[in-house]
């Protein structure tokens, strides 16, 4: 889908898979035009999609998939590395629905897989607790490893909270450092508050903040804040899914953050990590499941 | 939906029935959050939606009505008086698909029933062939021939095509006045010509063009001029659907149109006709149908 195109090269690549085209435009009255112009009969098909600003870039996407589905493809899988409405995981207040669930049982009925990189899982356990397809998630902690490795000296991993501790944790062993995370307690929408455990010790590392999405980044900006004032050199905020604009990376940098980096699951200004090896580990690993031999 | 509130206001006095209240807003990240501020377990809901600019709107809608579905709502009833995706109803070139049956095959997984108006159906012979939920169509004939027998003397009403034939020439029956039709042959995408029958007998009768949508208005100008040159006075433009901008307004009266106006399925500033009791009947009608005792 546009905009993704270095990531479907990528995988062409490495797969080894052939690239299709397809004219993908927008009529005068609004509405999407799909033309597949590759052979796709009796193949497998991987759709790559950003899926950042989703309402607009869902039914282009169910078009192109359905079309597919008609021209004969065998498996449509939807590589999508940042799976959006995850957030919307539980009725909050009386009234609402649960998007994620939604969503997810719409992309079911329109692709045979999905491959996707950390998504945002906090009250949903796995995927297939809401998707019907086999699903494989790729992890960013190689990559962000990897790329600290290679641009922090002396880097003390900073993990959004207890949840996703299993995951800078691994981090931070892998690079042989410290690694703590934050304390968050949430108050309504807006207001949250952070506390990090006394870390006197570690005050000549540098901070990498890590977490799944930056957004607004007022979490972060707090973090930040917190361990500037707590004598620690600027901090180097990662973030897989970059889902923000200016006004969050002025907010990082003027809360003391050195650089402000994420993972290219989407296209975006910040982006400084790679994440086509997990990505084609994870597509390969599902083509793998597809072709298996099913029980009747 | 935004922007149907009024036909929403017009349905509940009508029926009559009650108005729900939504909380319905983007997130910063661009997905849409959806509450349901009134009680629908058990109730019938008619959700109204101008679908112009499909993209954007038919994920929220899908997420609306999957809400009130999970709230209980007893039947789902889409009151679009503008259905999208319709034109896309055959494979004109290989590699393409039929946009218009993938749309109806999800409209019909989330709602229960739809109301329309003036669908439009070319190779596609009746709703009932891509959607699986009873259909209702409201025609917008009668409210064009009211608005022409209040505002124009001595009409004649002029039709888009053949196949429309019956639609135009009720119009004509209904106000007693002549009813011609245009022979239209389209040489790809943009390319169309028309023939206008010879009618010296009726130079003095003001020509009514109406089509079901008005969008390039390319073929609707090439009848104002055509019209003009055989001598006719300038005539009045009516679309059902007003899926056009400024650049086609002014490409009309540029051809020598009086007036261009539109019924109020869509939102636009060429509004004049109200679809109002049309609309209101064949939500009756489909509201009688899904709670008329079903087969076991």
């Amino acid at each position: 889908m546009p905009g993704s195109e270095s990531l479907a090269e990528t995988l062409a690549e490495a797969l080894p898979a052939d690239t299709g085209t397809m004219d993908l435009h927008v009529f005068p009255d609004r509405e999407t035009y799909v033309r597949i112009d590759s052979p796709v009969a009796q193949r497998d098909v991987l759709l790559v999609a950003a899926l950042d600003a989703p309402d607009s870039k869902l039914v282009p996407l169910f078009l192109v998939a359905s079309t597919l589905s008609s021209l004969g493809a065998r498996n449509i899988v939807l590589v999508a590395p940042y799976l959006p409405y995850l957030r919307q995981d539980s009725v909050f207040r009386p009234g609402e629905g649960l998007s994620s669930s939604y969503v997810a049982h719409w992309i079911s009925g329109f692709a045979d897989g999905l491959v996707t990189v950390e998504p945002h899982l906090h009250r949903i356990e796995a995927l297939s607790d809401v998707f019907s397809i086999p699903c494989e998630t790729a992890s960013a902690a190689s990559s962000i490893t990897h790329w600290v490795g290679e641009n922090v000296a002396r880097p003390m991993i900073v993990g959004p909270d207890m949840a996703s501790r299993h995951w800078s944790d691994g981090i931070a062993r892998a690079l042989e450092c410290p690694g703590v995370f934050l304390h968050k307690v949430r108050h309504g929408d807006r207001r949250v508050e952070i506390s990090i455990p006394d870390l006197p010790a570690y005050t000549d590392f540098t901070p990498v903040l890590v977490d799944d999405i930056i957004s607004s980044g007022q979490t972060m900006a707090m973090a930040v804040r917190r361990l500037r004032s707590a004598g620690f050199p600027q901090p180097v905020c990662i973030g897989v899914h970059a889902l923000f604009g200016q006004a969050t990376a002025d907010l990082l940098h003027a809360a003391g953050a050195e650089r402000v980096v994420s993972c290219n699951s989407l296209r975006h200004p910040s982006n400084a990590i790679d994440l086509g090896r997990p990505v084609v580990a994870a597509a390969r690993s599902l083509l793998r499941t597809l072709q298996a031999p099913r029980r009747a």
